[in-house]
């Protein structure tokens, strides 16, 4: 029957499991397919039933490795266009590449804008995602994007966990400022900052704190954590300022290279996380604690099949 | 003769005196058009030179009235589309709607991508602009964007007017501490920030300062003042921590409503604006020193004309 | 429920007074939404209920200030289109710039096919609109263009109003004469024909009168009346050639600048328009009547809505 | 040399003899290429010279028949943008399929848009037309069109053969009032214009002269003659009202069936045409005066070729 | 109802039997309607129903005459998008300009790719078509294509006709192997292949034939057969290497020019083909046997029209 | 200065030494530019001189690892553009994805043509390849595609090499017998073919070599040689019907897997290459002979740049 289009769920290849926590909430099976690699590497796709027609939601974080699971996503929005789906909804809990939005130098690419270009051009309907790096990137595509919030989740932990008076946000940089806000809000605490500078050519960088932490429990919030390098200095920072313990989050764990051993070793006596991007296991240590997206998502998921709205998710 | 193509410069309404500044620079003169209204208000082009196989620039702020001034160049861009321009170049000093770059809530527009797919749509080959809101539009446009940088100019002014060492750089709000910081990296000096804040529903805002200010002359910086509200509050509560002497500046003086006496009345010392938007008269009081971008704006025509490097204007 | 997308109309600022009517003939509300302009005069859209999935009608004419109208339109569009409605059907009454059609002389605009450009990228679905100056005009759309037609509720009046065997319909000027003809095979009477000529340079025009108009009560007809000019001097060359009463009638009264004063002036005994533009109360003199065009348009709107044939509407 | 790319001039099949006047004037040989036909009448294009980089200029009417050679265009298009050509310039004398301009019915196509598209989409550049049946087929464009006007020519040849006193210029029917404007003009004479009428359903159509045409001479002119069933009734109506001797013209001679076998029996005496569209031998009748376009169009590839100002030519 | 819009079939005018034929088999009426030409020849369609919001079905094959055929669809697509068609959907049994489908030589058009273009920018929906002459045609569309097999009709035929123990398949050319395969995969029987080759320039063709046919009936297969001269002398060749019976099949009967006189006086004894072209009555000789598609193709169109998988009907 | 743009050739990651070995020959350096990798292994490109206004070539195979290879392309392509270069010419000498040219079964994506789409919303110019694995996807691009032909550098290495008289050359499967025929004209040799072929389900596949190869040196052609496995097979199969010697060839050394040590392991006496895709040393076996292609792709360069005919090096 035309009038409700069938809801079919994809997986592919970054993270299985956190689109088998969406399925079992809402409840359907996810759909049969495959993205495998023929001998010289290339992606060799398998949709195993019929879409035609239906609704369909792909599940990929853009995540490492970024540009296997990009062509992967774009090679899955082709078939699935061919394949006749009435509509290719993408769920991309983590937004890769996010960080080159502008040309910062030059000659630089934009590569956030080239991909939202892409699967465009792949025939993408819709793209749901989760705390964008920056939320101009929404404006990069002229789908509707529906935009997700983690620091909620987040925040809700630390509510839980620890008494909000003794408590400081820390942006680690000065972008962030305002996520830092957003959580501080929520606990009702007041924010710092770090001001990285480099005094002189030549010169190793110096954290300046900029705010009090003296005898705060501090909360280094960051949309992502990569190298984990700015993170800790920073920690070490706030306690050379006399900040008590202090805690880390962040909505995409990236955590390249051994950012989880050098977590391990310092001073953040916990970092807490979502599950946008996959952790390994071995990357999963006493730490380090995840929280789940998964009804979020399911949640956006089922409004937009609906047509409810969305907006009390990302507001 | 096609082999090198002539230059045309054409000023639409919002800034003549910016245009004109520019061409005398480059000893060329302004291209014979006007912009006009029929009675009933709707725009009258008239070019008045031929423009077939010329490398044309625009210059119109898309400020105050935006949609007007926005208008006036899309019609303007259709025209030199259909007389054959080679190439339609179109710098925008002040790039109106800017704030408008995300949906920040619900069922909101994103103005500033809009405007660039309707600049795109209406013709245009490139972009010169100065300090855009958020870095990021570079990417909601597929053309060349080239982004010139109106913090050094006002950084030089400071430079030789107050003794560094007593200076100290404070971001009005949250999404403006990397701007601060690129002008205290050029000064060498200290930043700080304030960090608006309303401690329950239907108490008022309070204006937290971060960072040590007292004893210091302040420089709040911004890339546009608007209704300046934010910034008076600011420099109040700079006062109230101990700052010295209050200096704003930014690169646009958007300047709407009442801010120009608001600034005027202010415990603010001196206002350093750049010539992005067109300030008339009236507003032109002595609290302001304008500084002009035309000799950068004018860099980046010769050096794009002559297929030079335009880095060097935007690192 | 998916298989009936939800109706819901939305009115912009150029015309709520037509846009509740149709409302209330449709027996719907209007949708909950404001088009503000903020400090700087920046247009603010707020949609204050969902639209996700629905069948979303905007009216707005784009009179004066067009470029206003134009504006608001392109931004409501943009976010509809990111609110996730399924189909933006626009209803524009008055389709203004519709005179700026073709380049009439070198290095012109063609406004009227700019703005269906932009309104096509902004992201409509369909156009439904009234009397276009050009017929053509619906071929500058690749949308659906549903033309309505004002002709007939402008003859039906006039039908009524005078013994059609008295009457001549003339045709202010060279362009006009087939919808002259139109209204004429209505009402079964004959035409003539105002053919505006200059004999010389620098000698001013003359309105000659083509066509025996002796004894005849004469209805000028034309798509929209802006200044009123030409009007008027062809009710005195008509007067001077011996006709008897003058009434004037057209689908749009744009009626800029003093062109109502000078109707009331002139020898001119009625105006019939309809109400396509707004017309503020100031302008409602006793010399105008006003016939709307709300139940043609809701019409339109609830056959759209019903997949039932438009067709009977413009033919 | 890339500075001054190489003009190269090409026919299609619709009007060699045009293409080959044109380029004898510009003293440049016609491209070397064929358009010729499988054996099941599939369209081969051969180019049998290198294009890559050169300015190309494309010769076809898209007269009878229509298809084939709109078919034999596009195809040409299609090979030149893929052989590197570095513009493809497409002169159109005669545009076909003009007069579907717009929804005249309901469910009609507007061919004449839908053809603009299609020759955008093959890759033209630019387009150089004359007289189109309606200007607002320029906006159908995004490309730059450079309209030139047949109208002039026409009307020196009556300056020179017609004493101007005894003139009158007549609009066969209501469309074509501004064109008899411009030529009465040019003239310097009068205008009337033939209103076609059916007073009751099933009653045949009476031809209606409005104006007064009593011991004139009458050149009745349009853009294009069809069938010239219409043409021929207004001549006899002019002459039913005391006109003298009927001239007809028109710029682009379609004469489909058997036009010229009624244009020669009727009581036209002489009708000026131009050679926009190929007439074959049987149709040049002695009744029939062809005047030649090539040095309007030759002038217009010269113009574009050095970025002169085309618009000379339209005005 | 919107919830399940209505189907609509059409027939152009290349194939108004097998368009019948398939609407039997739906038991659907064909829509109302007519394609045909003015006098000079355009072509004019009419569209006599209500189509808005329905599920169009449009029927034409692009064979013999291609042009007038593709201009025929091209418009009517057109006009089907502008009277508000939900969706339109292009079924082409022969797709022609098929074998312009590269660049082979320098300067050649891709024409298989222009048309594909053509029609995408006409707006449709989708494509449903027979035995591409390539399969990589498919990909020049963006659209979903829905390639049917004509190969199964033509095997079950000869399965039913032919021990198959006697046959070989045979490819009349290099690049028709891999469709001989495939019938002798169905038919459980060896290949072999004519390799035309030119010894020496000025030296006529050799038809050599690869692999063993004495003493073998011969099924030769190509997917469409227009002037019939290689696979004559394949036969010729075939029997000079000691084959017995000659059967000769295709999925689409071009038979341009003498074909059919040359197949009726050949060795061939029997030429099997679809309906996928019309037939003329002249050339439906007894040598030739048509198959019917019209199952295959309303089988399609009801799986599209139900969201059924397609897939069985082209694996 | 504009007239002649300056060319300047970049290389990426998948080939520097055919990129340099192409600039030697050029006599021209590579531009100074780096791709490298973030430490989450997001591609960063450098560019470190001007390319404003510059013709660029940029040399990239997409071999394996072949979706990091086309994000590189896709990102420096979109940096390029940026930066203003004024034309970005793509040289692709291995085409990777090309197998996945059609739908050969439900539901498959075309990705061939995904990536001809990418590449040109990206913001390419202008490709130049090699050997396309079906000439089609010339088709899949709008921009001008120059494919270069590697067949006949192959098959001057063999005329050298072997006595033509004992040499048949063969396909090993249906696909490449117009491949194989292109060589055995240039060999002046007889041609064969092999015919996989299961004759039951679960019975394993058959080679058949269909033609006479007894006593004949072979040489197995193909476009490109990926795990071996079908060669291998050929090969045994050829020389259990008799055959000599087996060489083998193809443009692109793909060599996936295992296929180096099955091929030096096989009986195949030889096999040619060329250097499309950049051999690891391990890979770079004795039994291998590897031809340069630079010397071609070079002049193609010079061709394109000079505005030369680039139609001989594919004909």
């Amino acid at each position: 029957m035309k009038c409700s289009p069938k809801l079919r769920l994809f997986s592919l290849n970054s993270h299985y499991t956190l689109a088998k926590e969406i399925a079992d909430i809402l409840n359907v099976p996810l759909g049969k397919s495959s993205v495998k690699h023929f001998s010289d590497d290339e992606i060799q796709i398998n949709i195993e039933e019929s879409v035609r027609g239906c609704e369909v939601y792909l599940i990929q974080s853009t995540s490492e490795p970024a540009n296997e699971h990009i062509m992967e996503l774009l090679i899955m929005i082709d078939a699935m266009k061919r394949a006749s789906a009435e509509s290719i909804n993408v769920i991309i809990p983590y937004y890769g590449y996010a960080r080159q939005d502008r040309k910062a130098r030059a000659r630089e690419p934009i590569t956030a804008k080239l991909i939202a270009d892409l699967i465009e051009t792949a025939g993408a309907s819709r793209i749901i995602t989760l705390d964008l790096h920056a939320r101009q990137i929404q404006g990069f595509f002229d789908l509707p994007v529906d935009q997700l919030m983690g620091v909620p989740v987040l925040a809700e932990y630390f509510k839980k966990k620890l008494p909000t008076e003794e408590v400081i946000v820390v942006a680690p940089d000065n972008g962030g400022v305002g996520r830092a806000r957003k959580m501080a809000t929520i606990l009702d605490a007041p924010i710092a900052l770090i001001d990285k500078r480099r005094p002189k050519p030549n010169v190793s960088q110096v954290m300046n704190v900029i705010g009090d932490v003296a005898g705060k429990n501090v909360i280094l919030i960051d949309d992502l954590i990569d190298t984990a390098g700015t993170l800790i200095s920073a920690a070490d920072a706030l306690v050379g300022r006399g900040a008590e313990e202090i805690y880390a989050c962040c909505t995409h764990p990236v955590l390249s290279g051994t950012a989880v051993e050098r977590i391990e070793s310092s001073i953040i006596k916990e970092l807490v996380i979502t599950n946008s991007i996959y952790l390994p296991e071995e990357k999963q240590i006493n730490k380090i604690t995840s929280l789940t997206i998964a009804p979020l998502l399911a949640d956006a998921v089922l409004r937009v099949h609906n047509n409810a709205s969305v907006s009390v998710l990302f507001e």
